[in-house]
């Protein structure tokens, strides 16, 4: 797996252990959770798109089900959310980074494994968005929100992105970490643009008014 | 495959192309979702419930997701529904008869697929209607809203009456393409005599008022 | 299967009897909700965990989907709750035990399965859980609630607490009926005291006040 190499296992399992913090810190935000609630937020957050890209791709049980890194880094993420609770939000910035990282480094190997297991590139660059975000939607789902990839923000760009780059330089045959990373670059670069000028998709037209004239 | 014949591939993609802009205008008028929202709730609607189906009977990975005219098809369909946005609002009456073409379509080979990889009556009747219905509902889902199945509108028995009608057909040895578009005929035209006719299926017993007395 | 022994087998088919109950009365009382949105909503509370842990661990199609007994009974169960529709409210208690056994074998058998296919204990008992809050938690996505499991109520602790006895039974060679059983009692009673004495789970400190300090 393009994982198992160590710098794309480190980047994997902080990606994790960011979506865990993120997930777990939203379910202290939307109050009335308990301790399970807030793990089980967390966990699914981390745990998430990984496992339903691996049942799109029928590699089952899930690899980062299986393997007790992933459990043990998404348990722990959570928990630290759930100790730490509120007093992690003054750490908002540091968490939209790491954020970013997960949604980059999952993007690319989600891509990665796609492509490996046989399935054609646009396929392979859904899969690794779906990766990438599959976490949060299930995370927005179970809290009663529309998910934040079909809203305002700049989140599903930057992973399909990422995902195409990977899946282009595994087709030039440059694959291996170099690839990986700087596809990985590509999709935080264009994250943090995003977060930072807090840039948005194009709209449907005639949102503004335009109704009465068209 | 059942739906390799022509004329069942054509009715499933126009199915498939009626989901999507269905699915992309809920999104256009939901609002504040971008390009990427509202393509991406297109996709989901159209294609979501035959991989909810193909997830169940383990064949994966999902035939409309591998299939590059289905998402071809069902990509196109939501970007229409974008660029044209609120102004397919008018052709409203036309959408509702092409969601019934899909919902149809979808019922039918659901099921015979069900059928086909050896599942019993009961469960492709089920299936088929999964697959009708499944798009919409998980459209339904992320958007925040109770999914149209379970509420008002005459939506699954259509899809359960066009499912019971293949696996019976292919029960009696009369399949192929004449008793699939039968089958789908029949869906359709309880569908539409639901719309025209504002009917609904039976509510639960002592709704209105039977509080005080039972 | 372990719930091949037809005690175990009465059991789980009455916990699939207390959950399509649950979860039809539930679609009752949300209201809007016709025969069929009723009749959904109490299948998918029945079968929706056992299909998920399926799902994940790669026995596809889903044994309780497969199975006719389980189709039967949760269509029975959701049928007779929208017959007697709000009647039932009345029999509230014996309703939460019935759900609470269901909970209990659906924690142990999917506990048992997760292990004889070769998980490692910490997934094994993640299933179990999974198993038994899973069709609860779907039905509340659907019907818009934040899911129990997330929520205030001890739920998912006897859950896991029961999955973890079945795995430790399982490691020292206890299995089989009364191994599987105690387990299930485990859960059960823990549930019950939940119910009896309002118990929760741990709430994120700082929950009340602590903002203005910390």
């Amino acid at each position: 797996m393009i994982t198992e190499h160590p710098l794309l296992l480190v980047l994997d399992l902080t990606g994790t252990f960011a979506f865990a913090l993120n997930g777990a810190l939203t379910a202290v935000r939307a109050a009335n959770l308990d301790i399970i609630g807030v793990v089980t937020l967390g966990m699914i957050t981390a745990l998430g798109g990984g496992i339903v890209r691996d049942i799109i791709i029928d590699d089952l049980p899930p690899a980062t089900f299986t393997d007790w890194r992933y459990l043990a880094v998404a348990a722990g993420g959570s928990l630290l959310a759930f100790l730490l609770g509120r007093r992690l939000e003054r750490l908002s910035v540091p968490i939209t980074v790491l954020d970013a990282v997960g949604l980059s480094v999952f993007a690319v190997t989600g891509a990665g494994k796609a492509v490996v297991l046989g399935l054609g590139p646009a396929q392979a660059v859904i899969l690794g968005a779906v990766t990438g975000v599959g976490g949060g939607t299930l995370r927005d789902v179970l809290t009663q929100r529309i998910p934040i990839v079909l809203r305002s923000e700049l989140y599903a760009i930057p992973a399909l992105a990422g995902a195409t780059v990977t899946v282009i330089s595994i087709r030039l045959g440059v694959d291996g970490v170099p690839a990986a990373v700087g596809a990985a670059a590509v999709c935080f670069l264009i994250r943090m643009l995003g977060v930072r000028f807090d840039l948005n998709a194009p709209r449907p037209p005639g949102e503004d008014g335009d109704d009465q004239v068209g």
